[in-house]
């Protein structure tokens, strides 16, 4: 059997792009920068979705849906928005075409000119700022607690499968609460809520905390941030939460009655996670073998290969892998009986290491007489013959077991790849040596920032929660400051 | 209580919006003729969606995700595609905002231009058999069963909530096949799909049936399609499925090598219901109170609400309701709770009237003596009084009873509005007074519908299948005719 994947220590850029493809997630369409998500990609967003979608109902939240068109004026009403978000995006213009008069094919018909140009939406605060205007007159419209699925275009310049690309799908919460305390609770809550999805059920460790304020989104107050720490030493970001203040409710003239009497400007959240979780779930678990997907998000969490030679054989076998799949089907685990005649044994084996099934079943004719099955994980690549009658039970807790292991190996990954750095030639040789997340004291300037960004790539990926209080000097300026920070290159 | 609703007999169209908005389902938005679905509106497309994705993977299809965007130039490759569908659209011609360098705002960044306008999606076959191509090869990639769930733009000049708009969210199945009898049989399973979930879940009778070639889907053979009759008379197609032959393959070059090692084109289908469904749900069974939902499809089931005075009652009622609720909800009936104190009990049974809800228990302190509840009906406004330990059966029952009724009264509607017209001036006055399905001969040339159309406005809805055979002469024309065809005015 030939190498499908080039090895991640060899160029692991590659190995993330070859695997995207060759495990059928996701693959560049015609449209520069635009992702075609195919079915067995789309298939874990659905598990991705659908757990987040129950937690997010769970906490109290609806769903919604906004217009895909935003006006181009609505962008320039909140002045830092504007600067932060509203340049690179896709700008509609017209609303017609016609046939080409000089021969085949259509052409934009100027007659059809739009007055005002529509924006497709590269994030939805404007518009839904604009909609609540109506939606809220007092106390009793509030906390209005709104998610939206939803498709986004940014016009980037240089994409990447999952990571980044021009169009992807995403989430986005807005919410409108009556006061400051309340809505910065929601933030919170929300990281918390992402921090928890992303450890249980993608078995990624993350780090919570806040962005620095040249990190923040375009028109917060403040944004938190959950940060993963991937297997090439980089962080990726993976879902922020954005205290957006009063600055949307002003922009959009949104003001509430309180019960008193008294009128007020809206507090407002907003926040979200996308397609790049997928990213994250790639970067985070797989070798060079393929995928390691966690069972929690698994589409398909156990397959069953029968081997056989003729017809008679793979009856017998058939009725027995039947039998398997529909006790394990009671236990709502999802199982994938492959029997086709298609395609051999070796073939199906690396095909299903290269998908990340986490449990794979093996059955032949001595397993028949034997009653035994053999079972192997994808995580660990070990394999054992158990007993038929054991299968269910065995295979209930071999999920498990590799939903936990997947995770303790993300984690012990991350402490071993987190260093504190105590001055400036540490934090550089770590940085472009070993990689990883670097613990450092910084000034807390902006300036600062950027110039370590400058000379190394590293950025301040947030000021951890709970990061303890000591007496340090920035790495850079050697001013004091009170607690480290997290660096890392980041994708 | 003042009237919330003009009734239907005085202005339906007005009804129509007015419940709409006042319902919470949906409103106008900002940029004109897109909707923003409100949470109400939104959670009823939810439950539609759960179970048509259900149904859609019972029957082994898989969702996938494809860009938004279409290069200008797929729209030429197929010609008659381009002649139905490239002309009212979004085009998006540039990538960039700036500064307006003349003062306050943005503008277009005349730099920024595309080289080729990309259109935004109407409908998604030229962007997925450009993708096909590359994923089929073989007979063994096929068939190949594919939906996505999307939102979709059609610039349309005159729009109406859910009916008409120009951004809308549906799904769009895009199967290939090896033959062309499976692709038919493929495209007739879908029509059935469609038809049982609107009778079973939205309580909706429909006429299933093969529309004329006027009416066809542009670039397919033949289009099926699921017909409704409303309220006011009219017809409302609720879901189309298109048997496409080898069209689209022949127009982005999908070839299959089949088992006999012969190269052929692939043969395919496309499908799709759409937010229109949540349209064709109001205008079927909703009265001059407000909607009256379907309980399978109802975001909320059963409303309970207290009639106390003072907090003390309150406390006392909210422990039996608390009861009620948790058992009825252990029957997966979902159950809201409303002891706000904002809100006086006469005005939540009008708000819950309004909002369709199909069940509202009331429960007041004569009521704790006697341990009884008073149960009200959304379909037929009765109410009963009944023991409180017989509440999960009671009102489990009648939730079936409920959705049962609601269905056979749309029905017995759609038979006592469904007449034969064997001559023009019976067929026109039946049209013009009466309205409903008139079933009528017609010669099969499109000649004759369009003159009927120009005449009476009345078009041929569908040819419904099944529909016997007895021989007739056209309405118009007087020529022979085999069996009649279904004529309606139509949304």
């Amino acid at each position: 059997m030939a190498k499908v994947l080039i090895s991640r220590s060899e160029d692991y850029a590659q190995w993330y792009n070859d695997l995207v493809i060759k495990a059928d997630l996701a693959e560049n369409s015609a449209v520069r920068g635009c992702m075609v998500i195919k079915p067995y990609g789309y298939a874990i967003w659905e598990n991705m979705q659908s757990e987040l979608d129950r937690m997010f109902k769970q906490t109290g939240h609806s769903n919604a849906y906004f217009p895909l068109f935003i006006p181009k004026s609505f962008f320039s009403k909140e002045a830092q928005h504007v600067e932060g978000f509203a340049k690179e995006c896709a700008v509609v213009t017209h609303y017609r075409l016609k046939n080409d008069p000089d021969g085949k094919g259509v052409v934009v018909d100027p007659e059809a000119k739009l007055e005002e140009e529509l924006i497709i939406r590269p994030t939805s605060e404007t518009i839904i700022w604009n909609t609540y205007k109506n939606w809220i007159q007092s106390y009793r419209d509030l906390p209005l607690l709104i998610n939206q699925w939803a498709n986004v275009v940014r016009w980037e310049l240089r994409t990447r499968l999952f990571l980044r690309t021009t169009e992807f799908l995403w989430q986005e919460g807005h919410t409108a609460h009556a006061t400051r305390d309340e809505a910065v609770e929601e933030t919170l809550k929300i990281v918390d809520l992402y921090a928890r999805f992303a450890e249980e059920f993608m078995g990624v460790p993350v780090i919570r905390g806040t962005k620095t304020e040249n990190e923040r989104f375009a028109g917060a107050i403040d944004t938190y941030a959950i940060e993963v720490l991937v297997q090439d030493g980089k962080a990726l970001q993976c879902g922020t939460s954005h205290f957006l203040g009063q600055n949307f409710a002003r922009a959009f003239d949104v003001k509430f009655l309180d019960k008193t009497g008294k009128l007020d400007l809206v507090w407002a959240t907003s926040w979200g996670v996308s397609t790049r979780l997928i990213g994250a779930l790639i970067m985070a678990h797989s070798d060079d073998k393929g995928l390691v997907l966690p069972p929690k998000l698994a589409p398909v969490q156990v397959v069953i290969v029968p081997i056989y030679k003729g017809s008679e054989q793979l009856e017998d076998l058939g009725s027995t892998a039947e039998k398997i799949k529909s006790e394990l089907e009671k236990k709502d685990i999802s199982v994938k009986y492959d029997d086709r005649d298609t395609y051999k044994p070796g073939w199906k084996f690396a095909e299903y290491e290269l998908k990340g099934v986490p449990v794979r079943i093996a059955i032949g004719p001595r397993d028949l007489e034997n009653g035994t099955i053999e079972v192997a994980r994808r995580d660990t690549l070990e394999k054992m013959t158990i007993r038929q009658e054991d299968a269910t039970g065995h295979i209930v807790k071999l999920l498990d077991d590799i939903q936990k292991n997947i995770y303790n190996k993300a984690y012990r990954f991350r402490e071993e790849n987190t260093r504190q750095a105590d001055d400036y030639n540490t934090f550089k040789e770590i940085i472009n040596t070993k990689g990883g997340f670097v613990l450092a004291h910084w000034d807390g300037t902006t300036e600062t920032e950027l110039k370590i960004k400058e000379e190394t790539k590293a950025t301040i990926r947030c000021l951890p929660f709970g990061q303890p209080e000591e007496n340090g000097s920035c790495i850079l300026t050697g001013k004091p400051s009170r607690r480290r920070v997290l660096f890392a290159k980041a994708y």
